[in-house]
C-alpha cells in the first residue's frame, strides 16, 4: 500500500508584519491573533514564480531523505491555482524540469484550492497504483500574494506563501484510512479571482465551514466505526484562528485535539494541512489523525491517516 | 476492476471552414486535408463557457445511459488548461453545479492538454480506487478558440472545440492495461500562452512528437509482451494528419491500423482520443487497443486500453 513517507516544506522568511498591517485597518493585536490567527504572513520574492517555491520544498525533501534519488521519482503532481503560466503549460513540467526529474515522470496540475492536499494524495496513490507508479511527490503551491488586493482588508491579513512536498510510496509508516469528498459549485462565487484580484465572501465561507467541516469529520467518523475520541489529533485546514477554534468546539470533550499553527505562515492554502502533518504528525506516536480541508469550489474533502 | 463503461461527446455544429481560412493563408486544398487534416473545425458559441461544453457532453452520456442516474456519482474529473475562471475556481466545480450532481461528488480539474486524457483515466480510476468511489466522469473541455489568434497561420487552422465525457466504473467492457508516461518540461516554451495569446512552435513540437511517440509505443509494446501486430487499433491524439501520417509510418505492416478521423474535428486537444474511442472503438469487436497523447508540457503518454 503506497502511504505517506516524508514531508518538507518551504516558507519565505520574507513577509509582512500582520500587527503593522491590522493597525492600517484598524484591527488590534487580539483580532489579529485571537480571529486571524497569524502575526507573521510569509510572502515570496517577487521574481519567485510558484515553480520556485515547489522547487525549495522538493529539495528540502530530497535533503531529509538522501536514500530517494531523482532518478526513482516517476510521479509529480503539484496542487495550485496560481501557476507559473496563463492556464498552460502546467507548472508540474515546468518543476520536472527546474528540479532535474527524469523524463519518465508523469507530471500534472491538480486545481484546488484549501482542500487541495486531501484530495492530492488520494489522487496520486490512486494514479501511482494504478499505473504501477514507485514514487510519487505531491507537491501544494498556491501563493495568494499573486492575486490578494493589499487594500482588501477581507483577504490581505489572512493569507501566507508557502509551499509543501510529500513523499508517497510503499514501506510509509502513515498510511490513507476512509476518506469522503464533497463539491457545491453553487458557492463558486464566493472564492474566486476577477480580473487579477482575489474576491472572498468571509462571512459565507465562514458559515460553509462551519456547517459543512464538523458534520462531515463526524460522518467519516461515523461510517470509520471510530469516536472522535479514538483520534489522536485533528489536522484541518488553517482558514484562521476563527475557523478553526468554531469547528473545533463542535467536538465535545476533545477541542484541545485541533492542532492550531499559523502564526508564522497565515493561511497558506492546499499547503496548510501538510505544514501541520510535517511538523506535528509524522514523528509522533499517535496511530490516528483526521484531516480535513475545505474552500474555493466550494470544495471539502476529509480522511483519516493511521499508522501502519 | 474500474474501465471505462461509455463515452460521449459534445462538438459544436457552428465552426469554421477551414477551405476558406486556408485560401486566406494560400493553402490549397491538398494541405488542409493532407497536412492539416481538418475541412472544418467547431467552434463554440461566444457566450458558451467550457463548462458549458463539459454539461452538454455529459448530458449526452446521461441520455445514451438511461441506468446512470446524476445521484449515483461520485467522482468527476475535468481536464482543461482552458477553463471558465481565472485559475480559480476549477471548472469542474462549475459543472458540478450546472449539472445538478449531487454535492458528495469529489470534483477537481486535472491541468494537461493534449496527453490529458491518458493520464485522466488513470488518474480517475485510481482516485475512485484509492478512496472507495463507484461512478465516476472524466471529461475533457479545451476550447483553443479562447486563446488561438485567428491571424496566426501556425495554430489557427489546427484546433477545434469539443468536449468528451467518459464513465467509469466496474462492470466495465473496456478495462486499462499497461501505461507509461513522460514529461519534458524544458520544452514547454513550445506551446504556451502569452498575455491570453496561444503560441506553439510547430515545428518543435512535430519533431518531439515524431521523435518520441512512436518510441514510447513501441517501448509500450515491448515492456507488455505485445506486437504491433497484437493491436486491433491506435488512437493517437490527432495533432495534425502530417504527425498521424508520421507515427504510423513507423510501425511497418500496421500503417492501417493508425485511425485518423479529425476531417470535421481539428485538433480537440485533450478530446482526439475519446472521440476516436467512442466513435471507433467502444462498440467495436476489438481486443487490444494502444492509445497515446502527446503535448503541451512537453508532456506525453500511451496505454493499453483491452476488452474484459
Amino acid at each position: 500500500m503506497i502511504g505517506i513517507k516524508s514531508i518538507a516544506s518551504y516558507v519565505p522568511t520574507a513577509g509582512v508584519d500582520n500587527y503593522a498591517q491590522g493597525a492600517k485597518f484598524e484591527k488590534d493585536e487580539e483580532f489579529i491573533l485571537g480571529k486571524i490567527g497569524s502575526a507573521f504572513l510569509p510572502r515570496k520574492d517577487a521574481d519567485q514564480e510558484t515553480s520556485d517555491l515547489c522547487v525549495q520544498a522538493v529539495n528540502a525533501l530530497f535533503a531529509n531523505n538522501p536514500g530517494l534519488s531523482r532518478e526513482s521519482i516517476d510521479a509529480l503532481i503539484v496542487v495550485t491555482q496560481n501557476g507559473d503560466e496563463e492556464g498552460l503549460p502546467h507548472t508540474a513540467a515546468i518543476v520536472q524540469d527546474k528540479l532535474g526529474l527524469p523524463t519518465h515522470v508523469a507530471a500534472f496540475d491538480i486545481s484546488l484550492g484549501c482542500s487541495g492536499y486531501v484530495y492530492g494524495i488520494y489522487a496520486l496513490k490512486g494514479f501511482m497504483e494504478a499505473a504501477g507508479l514507485k514514487n510519487g511527490l505531491l507537491v501544494t503551491a498556491d501563493p495568494y500574494s499573486k492575486i490578494v488586493d493589499p487594500e482588501d482588508r477581507n483577504t490581505t491579513m489572512l493569507f501566507g506563501d508557502a509551499a509543501t512536498a510529500t513523499w508517497m510510496a510503499e514501506g510509509a509508516n502513515w498510511q490513507l484510512g476512509k476518506s469522503k469528498f464533497g463539491t457545491d459549485g453553487s458557492g463558486a462565487p464566493h472564492l474566486k479571482v476577477s480580473d487579477g484580484v482575489f474576491f472572498m465572501n468571509g462571512r459565507q465561507v465562514f458559515n460553509f465551514a462551519l456547517l459543512k467541516v464538523p458534520a462531515h469529520l463526524h460522518e467519516l467518523l461515523n461510517e470509520s466505526s471510530l469516536q472522535a475520541s479514538d483520534i489522536d489529533a485533528f489536522c484541518i485546514h488553517q482558514g484562521s484562528a476563527a475557523i478553526v477554534d468554531a469547528v473545533a468546539r463542535r467536538f465535545e470533550g476533545e477541542p484541545e485535539k485541533f492542532i492550531k499553527d499559523m502564526v508564522e505562515t497565515g493561511n497558506t492554502v492546499s499547503s496548510s494541512i501538510p505544514l501541520l502533518l510535517e511538523k506535528h504528525v509524522l514523528d509522533a506516536d499517535w496511530k490516528r489523525v483526521a484531516i480535513s480541508g475545505f474552500g474555493v469550489g466550494l470544495s471539502w474533502g476529509s480522511a483519516i491517516l493511521y499508522r501502519d
